[in-house]
């Protein structure tokens, strides 16, 4: 597959300690946040752009509400000073936020960087805002094992694991919206047999 | 529930013969084009604004491109003379078009009227638009019996039927983005038991 080029962002998405909540159930991809740390370490070694996206919830039983001390990020892969911090109010990081702006504003002749995007949940905020960055325009790779999600019930009732969800939804964006990819194949790293 | 009030935009979207070629696969909801065709009928009865969102696909290899034969309206639910057509290239008929400018000019007192979406297919376009429409902050409705979707593959190969991609869609997008609904529903009628 073709990898994202020098200079890519990294976005991370709501990867805040109200994610960590026993509320939600059971997730899938326990190393994902071991696998955005690893991406993290990469792009900050290279002085390449990274933005966090931090989810200002207005739903009052929210965990991610601003007024919750499960709004903080999550320790290991939280912003380092002076690095983006893009505050958003509904799924899509592009509604209500300069994301848009910002990605035009950063690219050389004219043509915008590739996004990296990363975090959680993979269905919900996740998917609105690749959905959006593809259809924006924007080169865009999602990274399959650095986001998860929680098992849920379908509209019937009917009970659909963490992994059928993450799979479905990958499915669903992977060449419509982006290309979904792994650590390993954006970091160039041998992948063992 | 809360039903759309007098007034409700009816975007239709996508409903070309395009998606009719067994190159889609299994579909689910044999009925919703009966059902769109149903709201149509009081749509235009009651004189409410219908919508209908057209797609003009870039991509070659396309039945939806506007040099095919298959890129003309289903012709039970094609737009009559005098009705707004939106046309769009990507999958959210919020992005490259008219759409929102088009909602917030429709209101009154400054408040744009509720959207109820119909069409194809749920996991694609009509996920794509409804995310936006909710994160853009307007009332939404997808009429469930509306709209149909395909059997696909997951991200790991696995076979999953029209109706279990069609209820888990709609499981991600109900009091996240919008409310789901029936078409009995939104027409006020009887369900029998």
């Amino acid at each position: 597959m073709t990898l994202p080029t020098s200079g890519a962002v990294l976005l991370l998405i709501d990867l805040q300690q109200a994610i960590d909540h026993p509320s939600w159930g059971t997730r899938n991809n326990p190393h994902a946040e071991k696998n955005v740390r690893r991406l993290l370490d990469w792009w900050r070694a290279e002085d390449w752009p990274v933005w966090h996206v931090r989810h200002d919830s207005t739903d009052p039983d929210s965990h991610y509400r601003p007024d919750r001390p499960t709004h903080a990020f999550k320790p290991e892969t939280a912003p380092l000073p002076g690095e983006t911090v893009i505050a958003k109010r509904t799924n899509s990081a592009f509604v209500g936020t300069d994301l848009e702006a910002r990605l035009r504003a950063a690219g050389s002749d004219g043509q915008p960087p590739p996004l990296v995007v990363v975090g959680v949940i993979t269905n919900n905020s996740v998917e609105a805002t690749v959905r959006m960055a593809g259809n924006l325009g924007f080169e865009t790779y999602l990274v399959e094992d650095a986001c998860f999600t929680f098992g849920r019930k379908d509209w019937h009732g009917r009970d659909v694991s963490a992994d059928q969800v993450h799979a479905l939804s990958l499915a669903n964006l992977d060449g419509e919206y982006c290309r979904v990819t792994t650590t390993a194949a954006v970091l160039d790293e041998p992948v063992s047999q």
